[in-house]
């Protein structure tokens, strides 16, 4: 196992997790050089280890899921309901830092890992907790023991009617940022509870629900239906035309034209500075409810420019636009590569394969480890020989 | 101003902020006890200032995009290129924990607020910046100088090729999650420094870029592109199915039916434990592939039943579920008040009006002061006393 120096550097994480939001968070605090211990249930592991696509190489069985959220951490085997297991999970716990879990939080009690148990165990542990709709312990009403999913959290906190064609039926933004907003969630949490520690010794429970980050991430709907008693437009910033994507002879273009300084430069780079001069388009709001005559205008510029060409008119004049990508034309920009936010991860059965790093970056962060997601289990011995001081033999 | 107990306080942030992605995360860190002091420029301040709509009471002006994301901070007028008050700026960076901007990176030379002009003047200032790109000290090529707003990095990271219709034209998901997640990413990055300078006595210089943020959030698209040389489907989840929205006979549920326990479960829930047989349906990936068909077993169940019916069936079974919601109904869920997401500021302009709270919902941050977004201006004696100790008179 690489360990690197990092501004995690002698952090001890344990974690009971599966699939993507406490996986993804704790993944970010191993690149940050934290030692971060997974407790998987034996001959099973995360969930996300069962999920297909996977491969195997000399027996060796891997899931791309599982490689998504799991670099630079180790695998331990432990049956949390077996007596002399149990009795290793509460060692570990005990030389732990922080404590993570992303369970469904009606089955924690059963396996003694609510924060009262945890906190019997090891009283200044830093609790972190991801779960639907919070924790049931610091929540009434029945949300808390609900199954919950991304895509549920997205759905119940309104996010559903905010895209482009949301006013014909709800859209899907098709990934899970209820669980990666989530994971930054914790992960903000988490330091900040380190922070206090290191400042009073205490330690902290930590209760991230999904459905906190959707509603933060809709926060202009709410703010809009409370003082506009309205709703905001689906796919449009509510209070600005043009705003999105613009088709090109060869593609797509988007710009955002916020602001009437940004529209006489649009108009300018449009060669139509006296469509400035329509009362029609006098504000960004007048502009949204005049779209149809607004996008004549337009189209007569743009149809006959490729993506390159617009984006040239637009820059000449300081207008905010860029090319539409897709994930091929993501993979060759210089800039995400230079910057470490396209990685290639070396899998023992997949080969070499491309994922995101880390999006702190900073000059703690300036070289991140780049181990490959654990085998089931592979550093059980090592793990309880580092942390608990139990030899091989005592098995 | 109001000032609580929490795990910043005593720690001062000076910040050069606009618009929402820097504003969002300084304002998170208010929530936390920090002491956010905004310079804004003299008559004008932060441009979402003269964003529309906004309401006057008794020659009082306030934007409603400036309450998003300022409450709880105090406002100082300075002129930057101004010597005298760039001396009171300067003194203030000296008695600062952190130093936050997110203006265009091609405009922070010309200012001297490039992190080697800040940290001449405080050496062990923890310096955060968001943009579009990263900052142009640590990045080669021209797009650290290009504008970039939200819409920009959503484009360029791929995401518009992932929701629901995009398989006919890229779909902007509606709201600013390049900006909220830079937020996020920069409040992570702040606490992480934080907790380093506690250990180390040192600062750090964090370079947070939108474009990273999206291609984080885009990881899945990411790595199916390099292991599988394949797309990930639009709006769908690209090894589930049936995910995501269906309608009912009076609004939308939204279904996440990951895994062949979970699908077993889903027949059931429909009464029909014979599809699980067909060899077109074994997969979540043949589903997929044979979506028409299985969309033709849904209706024949869903399309008589109202959301409420729909979803007590699908929890009888455990299948994770829950309905589309509004805006109006989100306002009503008693989990969010509960839970301080959903929270009431007493404006002065605007009066009582509903806001997102703060996401990181932890034993550290049990009450959030409630201070409404400050006048231009308006702490700007107060800020010089507490801060570099100058009495009015000195001005």
């Amino acid at each position: 196992m690489e360990r690197m120096m990092g501004p995690l550097n002698g952090i001890r994480v344990l974690t009971v997790e599966n699939f993507i939001s406490a996986p993804l968070a704790t993944m970010w605090l191993a690149d940050a050089g934290a030692d971060v211990v997974k407790v998987e249930i034996p001959g099973v592991g995360d969930s996300s280890r069962g999920v297909q696509p996977s491969r195997e190489r000399d027996g060796d069985h891997r899931s791309l899921s599982f490689m998504r959220a799991n670099r630079n951490k180790r695998s331990i085997e432990l049956d949390l309901k077996g007596d002399a297991d149990r009795e290793r999970f509460d060692q570990l716990l005990q030389s732990a830092d922080i404590f993570i879990e992303n369970l469904r939080p009606s089955a924690l009690a059963g396996l003694r890992l609510t924060y009262d148990d945890v906190k019997k165990v090891n009283p200044s542990i830093i609790y972190g907790a991801i779960s639907g709709f919070g924790l049931p312990e610091f929540n009434s009403g029945d949300m808390p023991y609900q199954p919950a999913l991304d895509v549920v959290a997205q759905a119940m906190g309104g996010l559903m009617y905010r895209p482009e064609g949301a006013d014909k039926a709800p859209v899907y933004p098709g990934f899970p940022l209820a669980d990666i907003f989530a994971s930054a969630n914790l992960q903000s949490a988490i330091y900040q509870a380190l922070f206090h520690r290191e400042r009073t010794g205490e330690g902290a429970c930590i209760d991230i629900s999904m459905l906190d980050g959707v509603v933060a991430f809709n926060e202009l709907a709410l703010i809009m239906r409370s003082a506009l008693e309205q709703d905001a437009s689906p796919g449009m910033h509510g209070l600005a035309a043009p705003f999105g994507s613009l088709p090109t002879r060869d593609g797509h273009i988007v710009v955002a034209v916020l602001g009437e300084a940004v529209w006489e430069r649009f108009t300018a780079a449009m060669n139509k500075p006296e469509i400035t001069q329509l009362p029609q388009f006098a504000s960004g709001v007048l502009r949204h409810q005049h779209l149809a005559e607004l996008e004549e205008h337009i189209h007569d510029w743009i149809d006959d420019l490729t993506t390159e060409q617009a984006l040239e008119q637009l820059a000449a004049h300081g207008v905010p636009a860029g090319p539409v990508l897709s994930m091929d034309q993501v993979l060759e920009l210089d800039n995400l590569h230079e910057r470490g936010m396209i990685v290639t991860m070396d899998d023992p059965v997949w080969g070499p394969t491309r994922m995101a790093g880390n999006p702190l970056h900073s000059s703690l962060m300036e070289k991140i480890p780049m181990s490959p997601a654990p085998h089931l289990g592979a550093d059980s011995a090592d793990i309880l020989a580092d942390w608990i001081h139990e030899a091989d033999d005592a098995r």
